[in-house]
């Protein structure tokens, strides 16, 4: 991947990060705005902004950071890389990880200022239960098995609308409407919305991520354990 | 298709199929949840997560053991692979059958557990009427037609969508929101939700699909005798 | 394009309109069952169905007959081919209009089937507007105008997604809900739900269509007068 | 990119502008007419139908004009164009406007008239807030940022589905329902419905428009300095 120069690869992530936070909450809100006391319209309003938003976003900032936007996403592409000296490195790894919070933090304050409402604000909505945990984990870890399908057999050039539309399908088949990404995770408690998550539930779905992320890098060892090259165009 | 060894290819059978029937049960609770009382906007939610996912779920592992999850195209795959010595063989076939159907139950069970509901359960959903078995026929002579309209003219790589956007459709279009695939059928037993079917629709809804792919395979046959190289070019 | 022998053409030709009326009317049914009261979602749920559906049908189809399914389109074709030698014989036309307009009211009569509904029904739905005959004018034009320029573009092999996103943007912008198809027009005489069309107001909607697609043709031969080669690839 | 005479350019940048106001404010007089009350559906309605009718636009017309529809996008690529040569001269530019103004008017009057409307008329919806300036400034930087980022990267073959995409997240994520455009701006005054503005909103929302653009082109300049070749197929 033709990386660009550090500070480019690290705005990219950053904007990258933020707009996907700004699309997760501003389209919360406009959602919660407009479809007042229907919950299911609200979803459907918000997790389709979310697809068409997020596939676009990868399309922009590919070509320059890989558009992680996502810690879980960064960890493990940094953990594979250790094996075959691709990947990010140590250093780059912290420089993406701050950049995509303060990236989540900027989108979550960027979409109140929008809507006309308090730029700073602290969710109060309590999220964990034992599904949503279990949720987390299986959204996880079917959005690292998305990337690195793709990754290893060649067909990276498809990761946009592939998890664009993985994202979709998540907010709906998962109990938690599938965070599945820690930066986002604490990006969407600075949102007292529809979208918002409470502090005190953030950290369980941070572990419940990174564990996912686990099992799904796991899973795709298994199923691909070596890049398949052409994979495509049989 | 560049076929991995037995057991890689039988889990990602097992795991496609599982997250196909979660994605399907999970997104089914989550409606029912989200919008009671509007069984319309119910299936246009859990038809547009199944449209995203299945894509998905194709993509991830067609490289892998060809991403049927479905009974039906696996015994097509085998009866046309039989003249041609291409396709899977009798022994692949079992495999692949066993590995959907305990994947499909499996993939239940998760979305039972992710919404903190009871892990195994039995639906009392019946489905058979006249027109639903006519409905099971036309969906999947439907899916049979697509998959093998495709592979006859050298455009596979173009399944994910086309299969996914055709179940999209024929949730819709079909009077019984095309289930289409005898392992989901069986999975979707074991759920008691929107989504589910009683045991004692089952039987029946299996007998349709596989009529129904007989006739998908007979058209596609008539239409397409042999293979359209470079049809995509034209 | 490898034009297979006539009677595959037309078998092809004769599903594919019955399978897309199928579509329209099936999901119409749906949607009235599903969301009564309710005609907006209904006409989501409809177009979204058909979007689905109309784009995969394409893609089945296209190598086969060209996967024309409506009559403006293969008077188009017919009629550009004579300058240049390719495209629709006379005789050519002839089939395809007849196999058109057959299998679109094979798909109502299926769809009614699926149903549970009388197979042969005639529609009360009067639909003639002045603004809805300019509403069919519009869209007609329109489809013409995207199957054209693609083709002209060397492009065609876009037409599946382009032609499916057409008519689902057209559903809603045009007053009439595009029908923009002489033989579909026909066909939904033959449902008395809410995708039907009285047999009264049929033959202004196809005069309207056919209007239409002149003047589609004519802006297209305008815009690109020639066939521009290599145009996908800038 | 291989533009044609200018009189065909203009057609092209004065039928794709009409047909997208016609689109927009088409399915929005539709949506308000068939969902009553439900602020939340009309807009998903709404802004399916953009997204889908945006892309199929784009198709038709980018060869011949590079279907801007957009005086923002117009104004970046003379600019832009200045230092290597490429892109509009002022004369085009000029042109561009023109026609793009004149079809966005001419959009809102064929919307009008297809729903049997008086056919001049001007909005009464005032939309100035801060917070809907500060989404027309992030509305039109975004949009930018999507051209100018697939141009750098030598993937504009993919603007059609990338830009359609944006614009329907963009209804949803920004407060002011993302006009993005300031021909559109215009044309939207000249329909009194769901999708209209107010001739006072007008300047205010093409001023943050323009903002937004220059921010937009900024920051891609700072992410993609030079042109990436190839970056599609890494």
């Amino acid at each position: 991947m033709p990386l660009l120069n550090p500070g480019r690869r690290l705005l990219a992530e950053f904007l990258g990060t933020a707009l996907l936070v700004c699309t997760v909450v501003g389209s919360g809100i406009a959602a919660q705005q407009l479809s007042p006391g229907n919950s299911g319209l609200q979803l459907l309003e918000n997790s389709t902004a979310t697809v068409l938003g997020l596939g676009v976003l990868i399309l922009i900032f590919a070509p320059a950071s890989g558009a992680h936007f996502n810690p879980a996403v960064s960890l493990a592409d940094w953990l594979t890389g250790r094996r075959t000296g691709t990947g990010l490195t140590t250093v780059d790894l912290a420089g993406y990880l701050i950049a995509q919070v303060l990236g989540a933090v900027a989108g979550s304050v960027l979409a109140n200022a929008m809507f006309d409402q308090p730029a700073i604000q602290i969710s109060t909505c309590h999220r964990v239960t034992t599904g949503h945990l279990i949720g987390e984990v299986v959204a996880t870890a079917g959005l690292i098995a998305v990337v690195f399908a793709l990754t290893r057999t060649a067909r990276a050039a498809l990761s946009a609308p592939a998890i664009a539309a993985y994202i979709g399908a998540a907010y709906w088949f998962t109990s938690s409407t599938s965070f599945a990404n820690p930066a986002v995770t604490i990006g969407r408690v600075f949102s007292d919305t529809f979208a918002g998550i409470a502090p005190s539930s953030a950290p369980a779905f941070v572990l419940a991520e990174l564990a996912g992320a686990a099992i799904g890098l796991t899973l795709i060892g298994i199923v691909y354990p070596a890049p398949l090259k052409g994979a495509l165009h049989e």
